[in-house]
C-alpha cells in the first residue's frame, strides 16, 4: 500500500492556535488558510489568475450546483474540476448536503438520503452519502466532504436526530469513498449544544478520517456559542490532522477560529459583499456607494498590497459602483479576498513568531472601535 | 516654442496599407492599431492588468458619458483620466459629438452648440466645441476630437448642413484648445457622399491637425459605401499624419480599412458582443450559448494565444454562460479585444513584410467562407 498523498505537518503552535502545511496532490495548502468559494465553479467575478495574485491556494465549489448545472459527468468528462474552472492548485468540494437544506425545494429526508427539489428547474434529484461521494469523485476535488445534516442551532430535538444521521453517513461515505488522490474529511455537528458537540466530535474523530470539519456553525448562533462550540470540539479532535470550519469568513471568526486551533475556513461572504459594494477593511465594512467617497483619492484601505488598492481610488470604485459597472465586483472582490487571505498569511506569521494573541488583541480592538 | 510631443512616424507602406508609430506623452502607439472603449472610464469587465496583457496601447474613453458622471472635475481633482481609471497609456476621448446625437433626449442643435436632455438623469446639459474641448483637457487624454455632427449617411440636405457645422466647429476647437501635451485631431464627414467626403477632407486638412479622423461611418450605409468613403477622404488627407477611423471594429472593416490607409479603429463591439456571450473567431462569431459547445473541449478559437483560449474550453464558457456567471463577460472580452488587437498587430507585420494584399485576403476568405 503506497502513502497517501495527504499530510498535515504541524510547524508551530501558539496556545491552541497553529500554523501547518497540509499536503495534496495539486500542492501545499500553508494553514491557517481562508478558501475562496466558486459555487459554480468560479470566484465570482475573479479569474484563477487574479486569485493566484491574491495569493489564494486552496479554493472551494459546491457540489450541490454542481450536480445540477452542468452536471458532474460533464466536468468528469472536461478532465476534472481542477481542468474545467482552470484552478491547478488545491480544490476543496461540499457535500451538497448544506445546500439541500438551505436551497432546495420540497425536501423529503430519510434515513437513507434526501429527495428535494432543484431551484434551478423544479427537478427532482436525490442525495445519499453514496451518491455525494459519487458526484464529489467525479468533480475530483483534493478535499471531499462527508454528506451530513445541518440542523438549526438552537433546536435540540431535531440536533439529536441530525446529528446520529451525520454520524451514519459518514460511516457510509468513508464505505463509499475509494480515490486515493481525494482526502475525505469528517464533519461534526451538534448545534449550540456542547455535549451534542462533544459527543459528535468523539464519534467522527474515532473513524479514521485525514481531516475534520466543524459544520453547523455560523447559522444563526451566538458569537459566544459558535466560541465554546469551536473549543468543545477541537479539544476531542486529534492534533495530527486539519481542522476545517465551515462556511465561516467574517474577519472576527477568521481571528477567532485561528485562535482556537482552526485551520481552514470558507465563505461566500467577501465576494458578496463585493458585489454589493462593500468593502472590508481593519475598521469594519465600508459602503463604496456612500457620498462621502465621491472625492476620496485614498484606497480602499491604506497600505494594502491588494491590486484594487495600488491602483484605484475610493472615488473610482463609487463611480463604478454608481455607473452600475462590473468592474467595482471585480475590484471589490480581489480586495475582500486578499483582506481575508491576508489574515491567514499574517496570523500564521504570528504564530510562528509567538505573539498570536497579541495579533489576534490588535486586531480584534480595530472592529470594536468601528463599531 | 518647444518641440511637440506628438508626431507620426511612417515606418512601412505597403500598397495604401501603413505601419507607423504616433508618438505620446503617455507612450507609442504602434498602427495600424484597435482601440478598446471604456466607455466610463473602464473598459467593460476588463482590468488594466488585463488589457495590459491583451497588449493594448491605446484606450478610448467617452467625453459624454464622463461629462453627465462621474463630471469632468472630479476626473481632473483625481489627477485626470490616466490616474483615475489607472491606464497609464494613451487614451483618446470622443468630443461627446456623436453620444449626444445618438443618445441624449430631446436634443435642440443650434450654430453655436447643442442643448440636451441627460439620458441618465433628464438634466439639461450643453455642449458647444469650447465646451466640448474644456472638458477634455479636463479629463487630460492624449488624443482629443474635435466637436462635430454625425449626420444619417443617406440624407444628402442634412449631411451638407452637419458638414458645414462640424467645419466651423473644428476652427472653433482649434482656438479653444491650449493643452500642449494633448493632441487635437479633426473630424472629416459627409456621410455616403463622396464630393461631400473630399470636400471636408479638404476643408479639415487645411487645418493643422496632428491627426484626422473619419466619422460618421459604419452608421447605416453599406460596406461598400464605407469603402469608397474611406479610399476618397484618405486620397487627400496627408501622409504625415495619423489617420482615425471613428467608432469601426468589426474584423472585415479593420483589415479592409487598413488596407485602405487606416491607422487607428475603435469599437464597443468586441466587449459588447462577450456580454452578450457572442465570441469572435476567424470564421466568424460563436454564440456560446449553443448546445453544440456543452461538450466541447476546444477553446474559443484554436491557436489563439489569449488568456482565455490558452486556459478554458467552450464547455466551460458556455456553462458559464448558462449560470449566469459574470465571468463570462470578462473571459469573452479579453478574447475579443485580443482578437482584434492581434489583427491589427498581423497586419502591421505583414505591411512591414510587404504581404499584406495576402494577409487580407486569407483573412477575407475564412470570413466570407462562414457566412
Amino acid at each position: 500500500m503506497s502513502a497517501s498523498p495527504f499530510s498535515y505537518e504541524l510547524i508551530a503552535t501558539d496556545g491552541d492556535a497553529r500554523a501547518g502545511i497540509f499536503h495534496t496532490p495539486h500542492g501545499d495548502i500553508f494553514t491557517p488558510i481562508f478558501a475562496p468559494v466558486g459555487t459554480q465553479a468560479t470566484v465570482k467575478a475573479v479569474t484563477p489568475a487574479q486569485l493566484t495574485e491574491i495569493g489564494a491556494s486552496l479554493v472551494l465549489s459546491n457540489t450541490y450546483h454542481l450536480f445540477l448545472r452542468p452536471g458532474a459527468e460533464l466536468v468528469a468528462e472536461m478532465g476534472g474540476l481542477h481542468k474545467f474552472m482552470n484552478w491547478p492548485n488545491p480544490i476543496l468540494t461540499d457535500s451538497g448536503g448544506y445546500q439541500v437544506f438551505s436551497l432546495a425545494k420540497m425536501r423529503k429526508i430519510d434515513e437513507d438520503g434526501v429527495t428535494f427539489k432543484s431551484h434551478i428547474d423544479g427537478s427532482t434529484r436525490r442525495l445519499t452519502p453514496e451518491i455525494s461521494i459519487e458526484i464529489q469523485e467525479k468533480l475530483g476535488a483534493d478535499i471531499i466532504m462527508a454528506f451530513d445534516e445541518c440542523a438549526p442551532p438552537e433546536d435540540r430535538a431535531y440536533n439529536e436526530l441530525a446529528m446520529a444521521r451525520t454520524h451514519a453517513w459518514a460511516e457510509r461515505c468513508l464505505m463509499a469513498h475509494r480515490r486515493s488522490d481525494q482526502a475525505l474529511f469528517g464533519i461534526v455537528q451538534g448545534g449550540a449544544f456542547a455535549d451534542l458537540r462533544r459527543q459528535s466530535a468523539a464519534t467522527i474523530s474515532s473513524m479514521d478520517f485525514p481531516g475534520y470539519a466543524i459544520g453547523g456553525l455560523s447559522v444563526g448562533e451566538t458569537k459566544a456559542e459558535m466560541a465554546e462550540m469551536i473549543e468543545v470540539v477541537n479539544a476531542i479532535l486529534p492534533t495530527n490532522k486539519p481542522r476545517y470550519l465551515m462556511g465561516v469568513g467574517a474577519p472576527e471568526d477568521l481571528v477567532n477560529g485561528i485562535q482556537r486551533g482552526i485551520d481552514i475556513f470558507d465563505c461566500v461572504l467577501p465576494t458578496r459583499l463585493a458585489r454589493h459594494q462593500a468593502a472590508m477593511t481593519h475598521l469594519g465594512r465600508l459602503n463604496l456607494l456612500n457620498a462621502s467617497f465621491a472625492h476620496d483619492a485614498g484606497p480602499i484601505e491604506e497600505g494594502c498590497a491588494c491590486y484594487t488598492c495600488r491602483n484605484f481610488t475610493r472615488a473610482y470604485l463609487r463611480h463604478l459602483v454608481v455607473a452600475k459597472e462590473m468592474l467595482a465586483a471585480t475590484l471589490v472582490s480581489i480586495h475582500n479576498l486578499f483582506f481575508l487571505l491576508e489574515i491567514s498569511r499574517q496570523a500564521r506569521q504570528a504564530i510562528q513568531e509567538s505573539r498570536y494573541k497579541q495579533f489576534a488583541e490588535e486586531w480584534l480592538v480595530g472592529l470594536d472601535a468601528a463599531e
